[in-house]
């Protein structure tokens, strides 16, 4: 018996504001779906609008719709859709490339903006494509050095040595949050820029760059924002920078006239400099309908959904396999944890594994972590008690403990 | 009265080995579609598969589509489908990004396999984002030179102080083709590595990278690929280069282990370290809809046919046009054309905008190039002739002369 019944978790979802939101994604009858940080699930809108685009726009109109269907501006204008709930004003983000190339240009721009300096500086633990863009970059540019620095000594390490940090806003194990406008203020004091990785906050905690005076930051259009898989990612340019700000990866996109064929690179002046080649259209058209589904979301709803969907998985767990050996890795306060509960279990992968075959899906990140994705427009109060209490038969009838699993696959 | 009639044309046609290809893509009635060389039109099995795809893979597979999928050998899986038809071995091609962030791939590898040089050589006149991504890479590196030289000085501008020369095979405007094996040899010669930009010959002409002792190479995918708007492009790598060639890029997909979350970048041995951020899977799988065509379809017959529909073309100019202000600017030598033939015109932009209005779709070049791509497995003799015939037509007429047209827009 336990204090947390369905039937508790059934009223909260009677009364959720956003209960209605649900309707609007495709989700299989019985699937429990918690990782929706690894990949967003796909909005119904999203079939008929693709197909209107597949052979409406590009079968039919071919050509001519760059113009006539408006996919040149793509990337501007799902840019600007994104921009609105991360609190950045219009012509301040585009959507193109992947999260992994925009962060290069990220960091590429914030040097060139702060010449005379040559660390780039982050916190161990950070997501690997973090790590291994600064590594690329610095190993090509010659003269710069990464410093990766453990994370409770990131805000002590910015001294006068540092051009620009990369931090993401909220850890992709953990699901810790860190204080943008803090942390941004920390750097500004040392004169350095600092760039921010929203791959797992855009759509799911409130953002405010411009409240935050952050410099740059880049984001992940599969996530949250329910863009489908290896959506086009976006890039935030606070427009104070835009200007002067190189755009390394300088393709013809980002050029201030594309179509007179120049041969000089001369940069757009706004947010396009940060465009390379031609816009992804058919992943642009798929991310755009999750972007809207996200515009019309009240985030202070999402955030308060979001914490108490975390509050019960947290106390379920508590609860109900609390001997069982699992340690939380995310904070248990609130206002510290993103849109996820994460734990650590040395069983984890195969408990993720055997969670799949009743249709609870999680995710596992090396070496034993079990991430839970908390996505408030799709997911339901009944669904983290159900969650949870497979957890529990699973491990304590040892039905995780099969051959298959054994020899892990190469990914999960 | 002309000597070239339709009945021409049309014996032609019915003649033609490829015909059976046109029922494979979707044309509207009535369209003739001389722009497969700027955006390829969609084969008919692409609306299904992508359908399949988005309410399938995705929306019911969800994050196990990854391996149920095989989403994530996706670009390996194209890019040797790819490979097939450009004499590239198995393991010698990837599908990812942009040709504009390949174009920076290709370079930085060539460059860091090169070290002791400092120039990056191209000609000019060469595809403005060709030119851009040098200019970018070469301003933040530092230390590197970008030099580009007039067309027929290529050759013999290589010298000792060259990296690496980067030069399309087939170029955008006059559509000239270069011989890849003499060039490549002159190059190696003098110690640099060679790009080649196969935009414009990637299933438009035989290709033999191999044979040709190429380096590396990049193409585009919404071309002569039929891929999609904004398709994802490709990149080569000879196979004796890639255990040393740094992948700048070095984002996460790349790595050697991507799913163990090392926190030192570690590239893959083989091609996969081109790879940088998540795969876009949604255009990659639009691309394999108009690869797996091209795979099928005889590069012999291609090109005579392209050949043939150029020799075509030219002559009903000669005929119908000869004396209405057109310059061939591509070669008449067959031997030296791709698969496309441009005309100079003062008036250029207007007449391609009148056309459109017949339903006759080619492109025009800044600053009065009028371009037609010549598609075999598509196009038919007979729109080649209504094509000519439209172009007399109009200029004869004084249609083109419209005040519409007299205000160019920014994209055409």
């Amino acid at each position: 018996m336990t204090g947390l019944t369905l039937a508790h978790a059934e009223a909260l979802d009677a009364e959720d504001p956003l209960a209605s939101f649900r309707d609007l994604f495709q989700l299989r009858d019985g699937l429990n779906y918690l990782d929706g940080n690894s990949l967003g699930v796909m909005p119904k809108a999203t079939a008929a609008r693709m197909a209107q685009a597949i052979s409406g726009e590009w079968a039919e109109g071919l050509i001519t719709s760059w113009l006539g269907a408006d996919w040149v501006n793509a990337p501007r204008r799902i840019g600007d859709k994104i921009g609105s709930f991360l609190g950045a004003n219009a012509g301040e983000v585009i959507a193109a490339d992947s999260t992994s190339v925009n962060i290069f240009k990220a960091l590429a721009a914030a040097i060139s903006l702060n010449p005379g300096r040559r660390v780039l500086l982050t916190e161990t633990t950070n997501f690997p494509t973090d790590h291994y863009i600064m590594q690329g970059l610095a190993g090509f540019a010659g003269g710069l050095e990464v410093r990766a620095v453990a994370p409770e000594s990131l805000v002590s390490a910015i001294g006068a040595d540092v051009a620009v940090v990369l931090l993401t806003q909220v850890h992709y194990k953990s699901g810790l949050i860190r204080d943008m406008a803090e942390v941004t203020a920390k750097a500004h004091e040392q004169g350095a820029l600092i760039v921010w990785d929203l791959s797992h906050s855009a759509g799911a905690i409130p953002v405010d760059l411009n409240g935050a005076k952050a410099d740059f930051a880049v984001g992940c259009g599969y996530k949250y924002l329910n863009g489908g898989p290896g959506a086009p990612a976006f890039l935030f340019a606070a427009q104070r920078h835009q200007a002067r700000a190189l755009p390394v990866l300088s393709g013809w996109f980002g050029h201030a006239a594309p179509f007179t064929f120049e041969e000089d690179y001369r940069p757009s002046l706004g947010i396009e400099r940060f465009l390379c080649g031609t816009p992804p259209v058919l992943g642009l058209t798929a991310l755009e309908c999750g972007v809207d589904i996200m515009v019309d979301a009240d985030m202070a709803l999402i955030r308060e959904k979001s914490v108490a969907l975390g509050e019960l998985f947290i106390a379920l767990m508590d609860e109900l396999c609390g001997d069982l050996g699992f340690t939380l890795i995310s904070p248990r306060d609130s206002a510290l944890r993103g849109s996820q509960v994460s734990y650590e279990h040395p069983h984890g992968y195969e408990i993720v594994q055997t969670l799949k075959e009743r249709d609870v899906i999680g995710d596992f990140r090396a070496p034993d972590v079990l991430r839970f994705g908390l996505t408030p427009l799709y997911l339901r109060y009944a669904d983290v008690f159900h969650a949870v209490q497979a957890i529990r038969q699973i491990v304590t009838s040892g039905e995780w403990d099969k051959a298959q699993y054994r020899q892990r696959a190469a990914v999960t």
